[in-house]
């Protein structure tokens, strides 16, 4: 199977697991303009990379595939609930996301706010309803879980986005547009590799690669699209490029310089392959993957 | 000791677990703003009914005081919440809370948004944490999280909360405003009631008395809230009263006639007292709770 193949067969996965959860009746009688709502944000595309990620290193691993799909899926769950508010006026006051109107320009902010609130606190009872499941795994289940929430809450993603946040209108530092990308793109891209590893069981050297490979990755998928923004064709990115400087947002090319940029992406992504080695041939995908992401376009 | 004493022990209790909880490396390092904010509204006071039910109900069933705390720390998080985004313009768009101005008066809407979603997010990291802290019960632990996430979630209080949302400026009906106030309100004080009983190992009939006294409990405590709005003085409720005829909300007395809804909610708490017969003697103090809350003047 080729890498694009292996890949497609990832986000199939994600897609179908995620539209079965998110029915009414799979895990809760859900009203349905919420429902609608969550659809709406949840099923709208998107790389998956996340889910994606996590399916790939349980494969690797030589973990239990069926058990990862809830894990996956509820991963993409939290990472749409945090566009959704991202998204809303307070916050960035998005109109468009990925080419469609954002959730709160369809539903209303005060639906938007509940869509959000649905999806985060629904990725959880899907995560617990997954590990009761599995008796025999629950241990690792609910490691898995601790994973995911450690690196989407108050210390991981939200810090990230709260210091974003409070660094709007003051003196842009790298270190702390560093903090931003560690925490509100890195820790999130981290969750699916550390839960993999707990649901598979790894041992503790496997677990330190991946979560190195993790944060490498993140950092680095965040500088390019800094650089992207600048040097990115607006058709291929499905969005206005610029953007990030006309509205005084902070980027690594802006407070590095473009080739610095370059170099500490670089840098990254040589470190994420490094990383990988302790696999063997069994990383190929993901080697593939980081190949990939090092010559996006988008 | 009297029903005031174990009263004020519980919310001792609670109080001491939500301020250790929310400090920065309790769970995690917080970044001081968004602790601040989540401070602000989790450490407000408030009568702390969510976590006083979970403890006595766990003293009750003779089950681990200390492996309880946590959770009902973690339910009041959930409850906290719930209510920041309620206050938000686009919800309810409210400026004062328990005689305070609301989250987003004080720190702006993102931040309020945020320190939501950081309290939802963080009262699951400290569920996990907690539950991996105790091996030998983590399945009791794990069912207990899931009966507070599906109470909480899309199915219970976001449901609630959703066509609270939805019915605003339609024809009121009866049906609806029972549905908002059972997902709403009842949800989620019928959670620390089943999350005690999972904690404690309590058999099956033990938990459907316990799952049935919370329902009554939870709809009655919200019938009465309607019914305070109009008879309550305004001092001793700590808000105007009258706001809700004011506001166009739908309120039991105002469809179903004062006398009735009055009645409805005798017939509730009777049918609570019943749910506490299989507890014998032991159920002494969520008697005197259930007497006390139909006494209740705020």
């Amino acid at each position: 199977m080729t890498y694009e193949e292996q890949y497609a067969r990832y986000r199939q996965m994600t897609e179908e697991t995620l539209d079965a959860l998110l029915s009414d009746g799979a895990f809760a009688r859900i009203p349905s303009k919420l429902l609608q709502s969550m659809r709406y944000s949840a099923l709208a595309g998107g790389k998956r990379i996340r889910p994606v990620l996590l399916l790939a290193t349980t494969e690797m691993l030589s973990g239990p595939l069926d058990e990862a799909r809830v894990p996956a899926a509820a991963l993409e769950m939290i990472h749409t609930y945090s566009l959704i508010h991202d998204d809303l006026p307070g916050m960035d006051d998005d109109d468009y996301r990925r080419g469609r109107l954002t959730n709160h320009k369809v539903f209303g902010v005060g639906p938007a706010i509940l869509a959000g609130d649905a999806l985060l606190n629904g990725a959880y009872e899907c995560l617990i309803g997954n590990a009761l499941r599995y008796p025999a795994h629950l241990p690792r289940h609910v490691q898995a879980i601790a994973a995911i929430a450690g690196r989407a809450g108050v210390g991981g993603m939200i810090a990230g986005q709260s210091i974003d946040l409070e660094s709007e209108g003051k003196e842009p530092e790298l270190a702390t547009l560093r903090y931003i990308h560690e925490h509100k793109t890195a820790d999130l891209l981290t969750a699916p590799l550390e839960a993999a590893a707990a649901i598979s069981g790894a041992d503790d050297g496997k677990r330190e690669a991946l979560r190195r490979f993790g944060y490498a990755v993140g950092v680095a998928f965040q500088i390019d699209d800094d650089i992207l923004d600048i040097v990115g064709d607006a058709a291929q990115m499905g969005k206005a490029t610029g953007m990030d400087a006309a509205r005084g947002k902070m980027t690594w090319p802006a407070l590095a310089g473009l080739e610095q940029a370059k170099a500490e992406s670089a840098a990254l992504w040589r470190e994420a392959e490094e990383m990988l080695s302790v696999f063997g041939d069994k990383a190929g995908f993901l080697r593939d993957f980081a190949d990939h992401m090092t010559k996006r376009k988008n």
